[in-house]
């Protein structure tokens, strides 16, 4: 009987790529090297047809949560979406993990500090439909993401890997992701 | 001996406001009206003289860890900050208190859809340090946020309440958080 391989819920906005199946599976591929089964969040190829936008939403969460129950361990993609910060569903995803008790990792492909993003956000402008303001305190710990990610990849263990990626490359690179193949091997197989 | 009010962990960013404790002590005096005690981040009063920004944040973090565990249910702040979406200290807050099975509620300071939000994001082109790009998509669920979170608060029972504030009164507004605890009393006290 083949040993079971540890699984790793894979996170990350690569579910909106144009290609999002395609991302997922280069993912997996990738988990394999380093002993893993990658399950990635369209994994489940849910039957969506003939539902409503509701429907479709509660039967694409439901499946989620129940694949990130099975894993031993999250990768999540915290590379900044659509604003400051990783992208909402990820951020949610690391905390559910995390209150599972289980290791959660993760890289971004950006490299300044939390506070150097959240600076220049705020220099463009740019906070309509937002709720930040001049006088709104912009957390500083030197760290690459609020304190409640951060910490919990590294009270698992591990660290937040930042990457340098090109500009086009943000959703795509990969080399954070090695990293924290690499820190989950350590922390779950050897 | 006093009934035991159930506890609810507000999560939200405004513990980044000017006087974070005074917001804090607000959003519980309202929640003892319906019945509840207010679980606020920052009533841990944690001692971080002498620690450096690590040892800070990682204690930070214990703490409200722990306070989520120590609560019945949560209400979130989920209005955008800094981007298209909530806080990502509230929303890993929301997917934590989740996993553990216990109801979560939330509102919005912004009406408009995850869709709108993120097509105004896209349009005025801030995307530095940013993974998005014109190929990625926009979910589009007829959400106020990414589904993970959306459905979550569906399925505690509850829906993810809109309020319309003042563009100055996002961080502050409180009717959308009214809302959320009549339905954190319906689900939990009556």
């Amino acid at each position: 009987m083949p040993e079971r391989r540890p699984r790793l819920y894979l996170a990350g906005p690569e579910v909106f790529l144009p290609e999002p199946v395609g991302a997922g599976r280069i993912k997996c591929e990738l988990a394999a090297e380093y002993g893993f089964e990658g399950v990635y969040p369209l994994d489940a190829a849910l039957d969506l047809a003939g539902l409503d936008k509701p429907a479709q939403a509660a039967l694409i969460s439901a499946s989620n949560e129940a694949l990130m129950r099975s894993c031993d361990a999250l990768i999540a993609n915290l590379t900044p979406f659509r604003g400051v910060s990783a992208d909402a569903g990820t951020a949610f995803e690391v905390g559910f993990m995390r209150a599972l008790g289980r290791p959660v990792l993760g890289y971004s492909n950006a490299t300044a500090d939390l506070v150097a993003r959240s600076t220049a956000y705020r220099g463009a402008g740019l906070l309509e439909h937002c709720c930040d303001g001049p006088g709104v305190a912009i957390e500083d710990f030197d760290l690459a993401e609020n304190l409640m990610i951060d910490v919990a990849i590294t009270a698992s263990g591990s660290r937040l890997v930042r990457w340098q990626a090109k500009a086009g490359e943000r959703m795509t690179e990969l080399g954070g992701f090695r990293v924290c193949l690499g820190e989950a091997r350590r922390l779950l197989i050897r």
